[in-house]
């Protein structure tokens, strides 16, 4: 058993404010020298899409076309929890972060593959909305719950968000 | 201090696809041979009532008569944390799941139950919402936040769904 | 090592019945001699709120100001995060916590600062959302993500609310 420190997150939430959270909370372990890994399932997922539109090798079925395009497509495209206003709330939180020189989630994620916090895509999740690797950006892990629970067993701060 | 793992969730949100990632995880466990406890509060509590009408033994007043119309009788009514779209997303969601021979809610509850996981009703929210066991699933238990922490404090995958 | 055993919450939600949640499992564990910390940051720091309006001592930026109006004032102003129904669910769930004799938000965080439950607010989120010191309750801490982990990696029950 190693003593080294692990902090996993199951992202599962498709929101801008809460996937902040999540890369934040990530970014601050990796830097106290934690093993982090960020499990993106359901809607967290969308985090995980390249922003621009990829075609796909597999053809997609009616239902995955939909999916796709009502999800949104990159972290940069995700709404808020709260005070979303049609869309208008993530253009104000943006300008907010801009204004106090704080970071925007682009940034975190590029932030935390840097760090080598490991970002994971549930394979059951891609599986169900028809997602494909292509569509993902690069340098991601693909698993499933089996293998967050392998990660999650040996550490002791693990959240869902 | 016992070897076995502990994976103990709270189950607050009513949302279907919340409940799902919820179970899907705790059959995960249970393969694992984790002991696996789901303490449902709040709105989580509608995945454990029985799809059909029960006239409960106790009389209802006007607020619990409220609650008991106006949430999902069990875990086949519940709706969507996102693209909800007035209840036709949980219809799509269920469709996708069959398309891809994954496993819906109610039958993952009962996977739970067939691998002991051990599903806990909180009693401070029964007593809240006025719901009687009667009007619960058969083989659960019931608990309060003393014996939720009782089983969290000596596992480590605790998570708040 | 010490053998004390450590609680530590996230409260990133702005909403009534998940604080309610997130304040009964704080209260619970400090009876059972838990060291408990609730750390609010994002929506979850408007519980800290006073509720009287307060003339901050540094001048507000127009989005500041925003925000400021347009986020509840304190714990007893929330929102339910499901039945919410334009404001009427909160004064449902507040008659029928009042009728079952169980204990309201506000009451709560008050139990929790008499029993040592240590509320931390996150200074990343006060400065994005220009809260300052003055508008928030007496005798709590300020920190960031830092003193967080510092917290969790030492207890092993680790929520995210």
């Amino acid at each position: 058993m190693s003593q080294v420190k692990k902090t996993t997150i199951i992202l599962f939430s498709g929101d801008y404010d809460k996937a902040m959270a999540a890369y934040i909370i990530a970014n601050g372990a990796a830097a106290y020298d934690h093993e982090v890994t960020i499990f993106h399932t359901f809607w967290g997922l969308n985090a995980l899409r390249k922003d621009e539109q990829v075609e796909p090798p597999r053809k997609k079925g009616f239902m995955e076309r939909m999916f796709a395009r009502m999800m949104p497509r990159g972290a940069d495209k995700m709404g808020l929890s709260k005070m979303n206003f049609a869309g208008m709330g993530p253009k104000m939180i943006k300008d907010v972060i801009r204004k106090h020189n704080a970071v925007p989630l682009p940034q975190l994620i590029e932030m935390a593959q840097e760090q080598d916090v490991k970002l994971v895509a549930c394979t059951m999740t891609m599986d169900l909305l028809g997602l494909q690797k292509e569509e993902l950006l690069e340098g991601i892990e693909y698993a499933g719950v089996a293998a967050y629970l392998g990660d999650a067993q040996d550490g002791n701060v693990n959240l869902f968000i």
